[in-house]
């Protein structure tokens, strides 16, 4: 039967296809209550009534995984992982089984499997354990069975150990791109609360367009700065294995977002597909270092080794020969890295260190920007035409991104939507 | 490694024995928030630091299976028994994660499994499935790596399907039972919000006494007439495999009600064990029917077909060659015997069927009894100088029950509580 070794074998073919097979995903504001539940199992079942095989990987309803979250911090200072993974991927388990007996009730059979039932195989870092293989028979077998079948999400069970294992923060993304890739389906359907990929958050920018197409490796570099429509992983996974992806709504019809490779998408006139922004993370200085070969990266192992994520990073060297370093990281990585920062500080004989939290990025992206030089040029020049301040820059191949203060992130957003709009449009006409 | 087959090896010497181990089994109320939940940690720790080992069965949370039952009528109206399992089995999941944490803070290794890791293995029958096998292998593991084992208790895995089932209401008791069989356990303690097992409901009846010792068989005779203490599967579960039971309270000290073979228990001058009540049940009588042979087989074989559960049964025939039916069934069951009676009173041409819904019964049970003949008569006795009419008596070798007017219960448990008050007293002394 079919067998994915996620690590060992990195080729799409590696896998047999099962043709009019579809996977769909529906996050946890598309499953919040019962109510929301039927209407899902309504949606699964008609699409196995227009003719399609059903896979759906569901989250846990609404604020459920938060707050088993909440009691495992009543009982324990530092859950331990083991047992914070058996507690939290219960709420995958509770959604499915509801969604299962909802189906059952509309006439239809269903099976809700849990990611152990489902075969998904991982390693064992328990909570953020990595997918390793997908041992799909139990699915093939209730496909066969003209069943739709239910997978929980976010979850799967360790190769060695065989314990349960969840697969952090949007890993119910993770579990649909990964069975899609190892049953081979003719797409992978992402259900959200809106109707698809956008160039800017529509809430701050009104004239934001939904693009009908973007590649995966703009969705990468959106999901990166800010957008939250995908996990970034699974679209790593997604790209890897050449799954066709759809973002789209749950509550309303419409053809979504498509995301795939460059070849598919029309690339002439589109050289951007959006515009992310992102106000999660902080900004830290460490100002007055000696400037000699070695600093950066004792500061940056140590912050490493601790697990801190650093984002952009900025040297500089004054004049008097003392540099600084300053780089930013998640908000949520902050309590982590303080004691670390203070004890750089001093071995470092840094004169002082600053913090700020009160700083937003804006990213503009676009797989086209390789072939058009002057994209980000003229982001610049639309920010300080807005009057805003650079603070950092930091750029790839698809995307330039830039740090403001962050009370000015809904005017520079808008800024580089305006002078960027003609572009995008091209994207949506398709 | 221990396995033992339920249905295939009555023999207690089947299995090997694990000295120093106890189970421990505590309910919803025990376990009710993560206050609690932190005390059982505590005491887990403490039995295992006094140098048990320590395997225990803890149920769900508080009201946290009957929201998810809530949950499951809310999308369906006959939810799937599959994925009704799927989803109660969480529970129990939730609460023995959450204590392994704890106990964790407290400084002790501790791993919590699943019904399906615990090797808890079953029939098919979802809902209310049976335990077959105990393969107790990662257990056996965890224990010899010094780790406190923690199952959710009420669950298993198909020995067939490998789907999740459960074991019904109270199923958690036979849970820890089976276990303490299987791994040849030194005793299975049953932990409630009662100091023991008493002689009467002591709400009603303000002198009833905790009683030291009671046999199997007595507390079979009690569980089945009303007192709540343990599930009456569990019991006989401990009875055909000889586990020591004893059952204590969650939050105080104290030794409990220690529940064994009747050698084990002083019977010369302890007739009784007590008197239970259980107003739980409906009075069904069918007048007017023919007195020929098969009319009685009849009407039960066609209740039982349904599935409904008859308890006491009363046969009258009258002058002119008329006879009456009357039993007992749990109100529970009158929804679905209904339609069956009404079909049974045209067919049978009966004059007509009453339903009674405000009886009550009380029981007196006893093993010493057999050898005391004369008790039954003393009951019916006190009832009478109390003034209450018997409407209904069923006995066994070791019980006496009569069925009373609903609001006379609490007097008729008080006046039998009273005569045999002197018997029970040299079962506390023990």
């Amino acid at each position: 039967m079919t067998t994915i070794h996620f690590e060992a074998v990195p080729a799409v073919e590696a896998h047999r296809r099962t043709p009019g097979l579809v996977v769909m995903k529906f996050g946890g504001t598309s499953v919040g209550d019962t109510d929301k539940l039927k209407r899902v199992a309504k949606r699964l079942v008609a699409a196995r009534e227009a003719g399609s095989k059903v896979v759906a990987v569901l989250s846990a309803m609404g604020k459920t995984t938060d707050e088993l979250i909440r009691l495992a911090h009543e009982v324990s200072e530092q859950p331990h992982p083991r047992e914070y993974d058996m507690l939290v991927s219960t709420g995958e388990r509770i959604s499915n089984a509801l969604c299962a007996m909802a189906i059952h009730d509309l006439g239809h059979e269903a099976v809700s499997f849990t990611g152990s039932q489902a075969g998904i195989v991982t390693d064992g870092s328990h909570t953020k354990a990595k997918i390793v293989e997908v041992r799909a028979q139990r699915i093939h077998t209730a496909l066969e069975e003209d069943k739709i079948v239910l997978v929980a999400g976010f979850q799967g069970v360790s190769t060695s150990t065989h314990d349960v294992t969840t697969l952090g923060r949007g890993g119910s993304d993770t579990t649909a791109v990964a069975l899609a890739a190892a049953l081979g389906a003719d797409a992978c359907e992402i259900f959200t609360d809106v109707p698809g990929v956008f160039t800017a958050d529509p809430r701050i920018v009104p004239t934001a367009l939904k693009l009908d197409r973007v590649t995966y490796e703009e969705m990468l570099e959106m999901s990166a700065s800010g957008a939250k429509v995908m996990a970034l992983r699974s679209i790593e996974v997604a790209r890897s294995y050449g799954v066709k992806l759809r973002v789209r709504s749950t509550f309303a019809e419409g053809e979504g977002t498509w995301i795939g490779e460059e070849d598919d998408v029309v690339l002439e006139k589109a050289i951007i597909s959006g515009v992310t922004h992102d106000t999660s993370e902080a900004k830290v200085s460490i100002i007055g270092v000696p400037d000699r070969p070695g600093i950066a990266a004792k500061v940056f192992r140590d912050l490493a080794r601790a697990g801190v994520n650093i984002d952009m990073i900025v040297q500089n060297v004054s004049q008097d020969g003392a540099a600084s370093i300053t780089f930013t990281l998640p908000k949520t990585d902050v309590p982590i890295a303080e004691p670390i920062l203070d004890s750089l500080g001093a071995e470092l004989g840094a004169s002082r260190i600053e913090r700020d939290p009160d700083i937003a990025k804006i990213s503009l992206i676009g797989a086209g920007m390789k072939s058009h030089p002057g994209v980000a040029a003229d982001m610049f020049d639309a920010l300080a035409e807005a009057g805003i301040n650079i603070e950092i820059i930091s750029t790839s191949s698809i995307r330039v991104s830039c740090v403001v203060r962050a009370d000015q992130v809904e005017r520079a957003v808008q800024a580089v939507h305006d002078r960027f709009q003609g572009f995008a449009q091209a994207r949506v006409d398709g």
